[in-house]
């Protein structure tokens, strides 16, 4: 249905959190998982490719959350024709449910090309609205069932078909996979891959001083010449000879594919959309975890792949 | 039904955030309300309290943690009885929807009488549980339908049965009435009204310099003689001769009986569980909505009561 009238609710419902299981074996478990993506512009390949997770669809809920733009519009229809096909396909690759939020604040930027949102003077107005539309959609979709959460950008377009499994067997509060990009590599003349996302990182004495001496609203950014932290990123940490199981602890990470578990976002993490100890969104939220004793991790050998504009 | 089976979601829901709205005038827009309440008593003077809340029912949702104590094991018992009853009498009585969430965590304090929980060295660990109470209710229960968040403690004994459409008719982000207890005078031989809650109130220079002092995992506290913050407490503002209507704007505020627009929430305003800006809890949340740019304002003359043991 597509109106805003209130599902018939049954008059009282018991849950009892304890009863839930994040574990090592979610599927044996039947812990459900909570898609979520925050959606300005479609891509059929992160579609295809959430088709083709192998982790049981009956126990995945999808969660969206697209700004009221005519870029917008565009996602909405188009991932409203994916959904509708779908969920009335085959039943074995039915989601449990899909949620789609229709954002009620403006985008702040409305180009969205990647040099315009890599600028470092748009970055802290951009992550703040991104920080608010991530809440917005934890906040609202997120239920009693859920165990987990795995956040997953739009734009991410490969992942391996056992992405939920492989990364809950590490059973940790958070956890972050490598996100590279395909690209042409015109000196080798060949398929190459290289790192994208710079959110994952070691933390660094620079980076801490650097926070200590800045004002209190001002952030720190990562990936930006102008602003070296030395932090150590999880980006450059791959190494395709070692042991691919390979983890980190991290400080900060990225949201473009990140597993939690529901109950750190329970507890209050959630993506601060103004400086928190120097850092906003998803950096800001792995701190805010930390002080709710919740540890990070990454995996920089295991990789997912970021869309190549 | 008392499984923890996943009540059946349709396949896809679309939902207008900007539909939504938060007005002056709740009832004529249909806007939902949903009363939060952290338990770990039952007290029928609460429950009586709630139904006679003339806020349409079929609008209020209300959610409940309890924690897996004996104590709460009786506060369950004693919430189901009369959560069963209500919902089985007259329809215009029945409530939209009951929630009730057993705690996955311990209580911290086993000991609930007044004086021990409001020692000065048990506040810090005991409100940082709290917090974390109310946010595993609140990310458990919020829906993309709710307007209004209503947070009511347990031992709210007694409010205006036009609660709702008073606070609401401010159209303010957050506002707070004024929690009193009543009491019987020993010096004037006859039933009298005392302040109970000293959480609302307005900063003080003195405050924040012994915020500024303190080291960063320090709380400060109100309501101890021992740490005098010179904070101005609406608690001390009631003044049964001036304007009923007052408002002040505030920068603390408490739980027991407060009302949040959802968007506030939504924005990822929550309870902060660490030292916020050495605030914790509903204290802390206040901060943290002012950090989004949402006021908190509280009534210094309309009164609720809290329980008196
Ligand atoms: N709801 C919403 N989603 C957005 C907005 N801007 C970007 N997104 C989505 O948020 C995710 C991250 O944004 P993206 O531009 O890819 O970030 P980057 O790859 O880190 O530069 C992607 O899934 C985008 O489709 C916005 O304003 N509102
Ligand atoms: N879920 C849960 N609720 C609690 C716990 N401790 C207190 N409460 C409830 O939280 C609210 C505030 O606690 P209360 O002891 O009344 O606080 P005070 O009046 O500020 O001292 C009341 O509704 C209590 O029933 C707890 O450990 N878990
Ligand atoms: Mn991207
Ligand atoms: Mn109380």
């Amino acid at each position: 249905s597509k109106s805003n009238t209130p599902a018939q609710a049954p008059p009282v419902v018991h849950y009892h959190l304890n009863n839930l299981t994040t574990s090592r074996t979610p599927i044996d478990n039947q812990e459900t998982v909570l898609i979520l993506t925050p959606l300005v512009k479609f891509y059929q390949e992160y579609w295809d490719n959430l088709l083709k997770l192998n982790y049981p669809h009956e126990l995945i809920s999808l969660g969206y959350i697209i700004p009221k733009t005519k870029e917008g519009n565009a996602a909405y229809a188009a991932l409203q024709a994916q959904v509708t096909k779908t969920q009335s396909g085959p039943k074995n690759k039915r989601f449990a449910s899909v949620t789609i939020l229709r954002q009620d604040t403006e985008s702040p930027l409305q180009s969205q090309s990647e040099a315009e949102r890599h600028k470092m003077e748009n970055q802290k107005v951009r992550r703040a609205a991104m920080a608010k539309a991530r809440n917005s959609l934890l906040f609202t979709t997120m239920g009693p069932m859920t165990s987990w959460v795995l956040w997953m950008d739009a734009d991410i377009v490969e992942t391996p078909p056992t992405l939920i499994q492989d990364l809950a067997a590490y059973d940790v509060p958070i956890i972050a996979p490598n996100v590279f990009q395909r690209f042409y590599n015109t000196d080798t003349k060949s398929q190459d891959i290289r790192p994208y996302d710079y959110n994952n990182w070691i933390d660094s004495p620079t980076a801490k001083e650097m926070g200590a001496k800045m004002g209190k609203d001002d952030i720190l950014l990562e990936g930006y010449a102008e602003m070296a932290t030395y932090r150590s990123l999880m980006a450059k940490m791959y190494d395709a000879s070692a042991d691919p199981t390979a983890k980190v602890q991290l400080d900060g990470v990225g949201g473009a594919t990140l597993l939690v578990k529901a109950e750190v976002h329970r507890d209050g993490a959630m993506f601060p959309a103004f400086p928190f100890y120097h850092l906003i969104e998803t950096e800001g939220f792995a701190k805010m975890a930390a002080r709710l004793n919740w540890k990070s991790y990454g995996l920089p050998n295991y990789l997912v792949y970021h869309d190549n504009e």
